[in-house]
């Protein structure tokens, strides 16, 4: 007869949150874990994100909800090999993945790599990645383990075993505007971090208009939120806060993207994406204690890129996961669009600004991404920069080469309009280039 | 190629109630429109309610809300003849609209009454009114208006014609946390209130432990929101705030509140129900305009009841409905368990408070309401509590009669002391009495 209170009741659950009050451990637990088995339906749990977002968790909170979502797959244990990830929040061009990983594990980091797909105006190092014909993304959990140990780098997608409360919950937090929440992005981050079973993480949190976070403060607050949530679970990280006003290196679309890499760990790459790969990667040979100082460990990841060392790490990786090695000799074997259209500078001056997000989504109309996410992709197309910010240009030279199929003429040319009338902005002088990496936090 | 912003996008409506800004009304129109036709998700709904919920609604667009709603389904016109409504918020013992409305039509009013089921811990209208054998509660809405018309009274329950934006939305509100909204409760009813096409509308706030509003704060609120709303729609509302610290009348429970109702009619019923039904049919003959005060309608309404005249319209209506008339003068016509429980005073003293809510759940418990709303309602059963607050009572006198099947008899026992050691408090003596009418706005 009587009714017992519970305090794990989802209602009682979504009250509290409601009503600004901190959950417990135990009840985010209990929320999470029946959600993920369907005892809890979508539109509770929307509610639940929708009073979150707006009333906010505590940083107990955050990590109460990363426990959950992480506990609610496997968690891999590399054992006594320490091994160190790094994460993007995502950005235009950002293709420092395939520097980074190569560059440490030249210096001797184990490198577990579990990486995304494009979302939104970002592209993603899975799709990039499959611009190699025959890489193999979906290797199973031990055989990545056992790369990782062995050969020290392993790149995979993100398999449905590894956090899959997160994938839920993310495809929910997409339709309901309940994304830009810096305890949600946090706990989505961290879950999938921590049971990729990384001891130590690099963060490169993008701030910008081509960035999920554009403002810095925002992009400061989320980098605060890791590294608190990182300690809570005794991991060691770094989070750098890095420019995202402009796309990174000059290539964005997934075979473009791949060339560029390829010319980066060749040491002839574009020096905004060598510089900061160098830095990335110097945190992670630090993080692993190969370098003393993260500034020593991106000396390291120097040499080893001047001597050939990390393409050479590259070559292999590709060759163990099954991939034609040849690209990297020969980038006509790589499908790229053969039509090009070429946009030219209207005026004289120096470039002062880009529309970022405008760019990546030119990349998306393309093929180059998804707009749903049962979309296929195009490896073929994408756009290259000419100029980046406080580059002189002068009227008629080429600013930027869009890669499209002949069927595509007529978007090209819509898209060159875009670009010249909107998307960059040339003016007389520019004072002011944004720094490529605005502070480090520890 | 461009993606057209549009402000009728549900993500970009959610965004906005996520970050406290007023919706407009074209938004709300298309959310609700969208929902109801289900091309909008219950997940996307329920994080609006949950953003409206915490962030709350303007006047405007509570005003908007209802109007969405309203529109949803069929909305009733009754034509030049003046239609007056009455609702409460619901209580325990509140059985009201069955001598209010005989009242009010005896003196010339049309009384279109379109009541619900039992709703957790009170007791429905139309739940009760089918205690009389084959008393028809689904009459079309066609025959419902020309029974207004040409008889003044008609009694149904809800059809899924009027507002079906609210059914499912009042659903959605009961398992995800948002139904103690002032905005939503207020579009709730409104919204129904406002399709069934009343010239006025009485409303009856309830206040107290026994009440969804318990504290008196928040039943103003609710009362100032709802003649608000029917101002905007160009109605006329009185909302009367009544105490809801204790059962209303005596008798809980379907048959039982029938049969106490009856005796009300012959002017035989408790002084609270009496009176508060004599005031809130005044205010229903005065806002007809067959009064030029609502305590003139008062008057007019304790005429009729005195001469029987109302209890001769009450008597008119159940057989209009096919329902059967023998039940006013012979009880025995009533389903009514035969098996009593007698609870006793433990002490001497006065009745100091009740805890309402439970009584109500008793009687539920006992089978008189639903804990899910597939349970079938048992109308044989209920409570008679023989004291209110501020009477005194000896050690030993009856307090209460469980009305209960055989089968319950330790279920009644249980029910009984809770009433004596939990429920119902005896002080040595009693300094306060609640007022049945705390206030009338309009």
């Amino acid at each position: 007869m009587s009714q017992v209170y519970s305090s794990l009741n989802p209602s009682e659950i979504l009250r509290q949150k409601r009503d600004g009050q901190e959950l417990s451990a135990e009840q985010w637990k209990q929320f999470i874990q029946d959600y993920t088995s369907s005892k809890i339906a979508d539109y509770q749990m929307s509610a639940l994100l929708m009073a979150g977002f707006i009333n906010g968790l505590s940083s107990k909170e955050t990590a109460a909800l990363t426990d959950a979502m992480l506990y609610s797959g496997d968690v891999l244990d590399f054992g006594d090999t320490p091994t160190i990830d790094k994460h993007s929040t995502g950005g235009v061009g950002d293709k420092t993945s395939f520097i980074l990983a190569p560059l440490a594990s030249a210096c001797g980091v184990h490198v577990p790599m579990m990486a995304g797909r494009g979302l939104g105006h970002t592209g993603g190092t899975i799709d990039k990645i499959e611009s190699i014909k025959g890489f193999k993304v979906d290797l199973p959990l031990d055989e990545f383990k056992k790369q990782v140990i062995e050969e020290k780098l392993c790149l995979i997608g993100q398999t449905s075993q590894i956090a899959p409360a997160d994938k839920k919950i993310y495809a929910l937090r997409d339709v309901t505007a309940t994304v830009e929440s810096i305890p949600f992005i946090t706990a989505s981050i961290m879950s999938k971090k921590l049971a990729e079973g990384a001891s130590g993480i690099v963060m490169d949190v993008k701030t910008g208009n081509g960035a999920f976070m554009a403002k810095k403060s925002d992009a400061k607050a989320l980098a605060k939120s890791l590294i608190k949530t990182a300690k809570r679970f005794d991991k060691k990280m770094l989070a750098f806060i890095t420019d995202m006003s402009q796309p990174l290196g000059t290539h964005i679309g997934n075979s473009l993207e791949m060339i560029e890499s390829i010319e980066t760990l060749k040491n002839k790459g574009p020096k905004d994406l060598t510089q900061l790969s160098l830095k990335l990667a110097g945190a992670m040979i630090f993080l692993a204690g190969k370098a003393k100082t993260k500034e020593s460990g991106t000396k390291k990841a120097k040499k080893v890129l001047e001597s050939g060392a990390a393409l050479e790490e590259f070559r292999k990786l590709i060759k163990l996961q099954g991939g034609d090695v040849a690209v990297i000799d020969d980038y006509s074997k790589f499908p790229l669009a053969t039509h090009k259209t070429i946009v030219k500078a209207s005026k004289t001056g120096q470039v002062h600004s880009f529309k970022t997000r405008a760019i990546g989504l030119h990349c998306v109309e393309l093929g180059g991404g998804r707009k749903i996410s049962s979309d296929s992709i195009d490896h073929a197309v994408g756009l290259v920069v000419h100029k980046k910010i406080g580059d002189k240009v002068k009227e008629g030279e080429n600013l930027v080469t869009i890669y499209h199929h002949k069927k595509q003429q007529s978007l090209a040319e819509q898209i060159a309009k875009s670009l010249t009338e909107n998307d960059i902005l040339i003016k007389k002088s520019v004072s002011k280039i944004p720094e490529l990496v605005w502070e480090v936090l520890s």
